[in-house]
């Protein structure tokens, strides 16, 4: 039985990873870390734990756990390690930007691995600290590894993805105004999303070259998800492409070829990827949809913590979905 | 032609004013004042108007314009007053709570008139200070008023009324934050809502017993418009409640009772109230609908301003409905 | 394990029933009939089912299941039952309204019993056949039954209920139009709503005068979930009610009383019911809050499964929320 | 005082014109046929004219009217004008795609033109027969005609366009019924979209070389309007792009350039068309809203009719936006 910290736990990350270690046979929460409400009952923040738990927020960390997840605002999760000691035997799963880069992976005697499964299994099984990739990042590379592997991305690539409000955080804006995002659309940060960064790294990862990435993120006036469409120039038969990605995620426990168009619904609740194929001409659309908070936060960590652990990967991850 | 002044042009009311005033061809802007803006354009804060006026926010008042719209906070429109010397003939409507009960209508030598026209018509076209009445209580008091006159308003009152987000201003907050709202329902101040004392005044104004009012406000998932329902036990036929609804309104510029039931978006981006009168049993369900800033705040503001300088009704206030 | 048959496996509530068997230790999908999509993978219907299961709608009915659970219209249960001869051990479980009523629940020498476990848990235990309440009924009858029992529902009692659109079938329609429903809100058949009737007999087997219920059904503009209000007078203070209930749903496996107001969301996608009681004056405002495709219909059908199977009640029904 | 007449009137672009012209000062309607609601007021359809008009559907179609609109779906106006006799001075604009391309907008001795104000000032104000562009064709036509008559856009340029589920019209289906459309995102028709054919026609009508355009359409969930983006490589400055534009648009009456990035709901139910333009590196993107059913249908219509009679372009299209 894993025993985990959570460190941020009133956010929505927070709260996801909160309702999966709940139902998770064999993890238990240790303690859920929050400066702002320690004291007060975990349902206070997430009603729906009513009757469910009683537990409190916590002031204290126990450096002793087996696991920590940090759900901090990005850059704050460098700033907590460096001022908690954890234990030898303490592994860490950190949700934030902090430690996803090359560049950034190795700090103070900690080796992150980025946390994408799909990409990156045996590392995470062997490590101790992961860096969980974030919500477009997982969408896009999903969409694109197999094609990159194979180094048939070597044209442009043209990104599309539209993401629900929770990928902004639990702290109100004017972009998250309910006034405003009702039945609105709008994009946001143009061919300069910071998630552009992780998705190049792993698309160079198999040492192909790689066309230019055009991201244009957009904001959806839907609660969660992630919809991403891609598409490049493929020489290649639909056929072939289907057979690429078919064999690239055979073993993938949560990411899915489906026949049918996508919609963003049918993944919502769920730590399922579904990925569709079409082609037009010489032009291979690649559409992929993910629950931000799930398969692109806390999903994909306890994905990740099962893998670390030794634990089935779909264990406490079959989730009804809320399809309507 | 009208020169009027709006305080407070960068909020929802304030814009809303802004618009109408744009296309009323019976008065113009003189000036939009506002602390945090003065220097930015009128498009900065409303984007629509973009291409359509190049006015910039003053940190100016003109004290000797013809009117001035106070759109402040509620409790601010006092303040504001007090400080500021206005000319003899300016007049003033103010959308606030400051002035509309009776016992605050009296104030610094200013007496406010409560600026309902169906239930006050005369006395709004007499008068220089307007208090403006709130959007529930605008959508109440049309359902209620007809029977109150008569009466028949002497049993128990039932009513239900759900608000769009922009009642709640533009100021963000947790129950305008699109993750939480959207997709949800909720209430707020059962029984309690401030509104309830101008709605009461008003219905005791015919003096004639009055039942208990029961009211439960609701924060609906949408951006505006209120939908009220209030029954309570009635005698008579609903023919007869209809003939006393149509003789109280036969006057009215902008209520219309509705042979169909009601939806909200029958009246979103008007001016327009529409009542629907429904009889089960001795039960009367009457179903009101307004759009919150038009008819319950600026919509109803030019209504008043038009009756004030003694211009048609409708003037300018002739809006086609966004019903979709 | 529990060789579960679906008739009507396309729609809402046959969908649900779906996931919750898939992930139900105990039970499984024997058969899913469509008449309409025999041969077709059930994903078809429900694409987030992809790679979750193959298995396909069937044209057969395997008449010697343990458990059918049909999910037709209502008043297609008792001809499809007239239509097949099940074998002496299948267990019926009916989520259409053709056999709640006393009046109704015999039928062809088979005794529906009224599967609201919350009132009947010993009865569903023994029972072979199963009425299950509808949504509103199931909403609406938690909000009250411990008043009733007490004696204490012997006054009017003024109820709002707001459903999801999913209430209204898949079948598309006027009112749940995407462009009509969107920002909408709207009632239908007030105080005469057909659920009334199974909410009367349930609040009148105490053999306690029940006062007249007002109930006004809402249309909201979301896709799942209902809140409903209710409020009647009530003498005692709200800790005395407070008490009732909880001694009421001491037991209860999925309904909890909840200290802060509840709102929408917090219940949906799980079998939780969600109770808040308050108090102004005289008035006691009780909330209840349910997900209608699950405790208002697959979850509680689930639920009367695991009684009458023997099952813990909770099994395969722990189901993390999707509260954003 | 133009007398107008509406075929096909209780549809969202009938009723949209309805709306306009009962707030035209120059046109009056003269007729709304429908063969469904003939007999039935106006209000039936469209609630919101309750006390505006009382005027009735008609089976009737007056020949003689002076402008006849066809709101009737594609593919039905050419039946429809091959079995009416119109008189010779009756001016016809056409909502449909029946007669928007070059090989179909000769029929029957009428000589359609392509109704985009933006491109065909002088040819519409001539013109008596107008084929009404579609609303995707317009939002992204006004987004590249400046760059197409530079001969700037030689290269790929990459379009993806989000609707409201009004444009998919009046009749429910599966993609518009609430309970899947809601919080939902999907694409449809992937780079085959039938409005490519005029965008291309317009486009190429400069004589310079185009590049291929890659547009992928979306379903937004939400009611009214599209948000188009489209980029492609250019050489120039972010001034120079600007330039390009104003003077495009110099005269336009309803299309602006916007210095701050759009969203949406600026131009929703007005006939406004926002345009921004922002650059990375070397590409250009170029962002566009408008009202479907008015800059893309409706209003559009009815400011083709103020061309063709002669009045102001922005005659009765002065509409108040309803931006929350």
């Amino acid at each position: 039985m894993i025993k985990a910290g959570i460190i941020g736990g009133s956010g929505y990350t927070g709260g996801e990873l909160i309702r999966l270690l709940l139902g998770h046979p064999q993890a238990e929460i240790d303690f859920v870390f929050s400066t702002t409400r320690a004291g007060k009952s975990l349902s206070s923040a997430h009603p729906d734990l009513t009757g469910i738990t009683d537990m409190l927020f916590s002031d204290k960390v126990n450096t002793e756990a087996d696991l920590i997840f940090l759900c901090l605002g990005h850059g704050n999760s460098s700033e907590f390690l460096r001022s908690h000691d954890f234990a030898e035997h303490t592994k860490i799963i950190d949700l934030s930007n902090d430690f996803r880069l090359a560049d950034d992976a190795s700090f103070e005697g900690m080796q992150f691995v980025y946390g994408l499964p799909e990409l990156k299994l045996d590392a995470i099984r062997e490590s101790k600290f992961i860096a969980n990739p974030g919500c477009f990042a997982t969408a896009i590379q999903l969409a694109l590894l197999p094609l990159a592997k194979q180094g048939l991305l070597n044209k442009d690539v043209h990104i599309n993805a539209v993401t629900g409000s929770t990928g902004a955080g639990v702290r109100p804006s004017a972009t998250t105004h309910f006034s405003w995002r009702n039945n609105n659309a709008s994009w946001y940060k143009p061919f300069t999303h910071q998630h552009l960064g992780e998705i190049s790294e792993s698309l160079n990862s198999f040492d192909q070259q790689i066309g230019e990435l055009f991201f244009l993120p957009m904001r959806g006036n839907f609660s969660r998800g992630i919809l991403a469409t891609a598409y490049t120039q493929f020489e290649g038969t639909l056929e072939e492409a289907g057979q690429l990605f078919s064999d690239f995620y055979e073993e993938a426990a949560f990411t899915q070829i489906t026949e049918d168009p996508i919609y963003l619904k049918q993944v919502v609740n769920t730590n399922q990827c579904h990925l569709h194929l079409h082609k037009h001409g010489n032009t291979l659309l690649v559409t992929s949809a993910i629950d931000n908070l799930l398969k692109g936060a806390s999903g994909q960590a306890v994905q990740n913590m099962n893998l670390m652990f030794g634990y089935p990967e779909k264990t406490g991850l079959e989730l009804k979905a809320s399809i309507f």
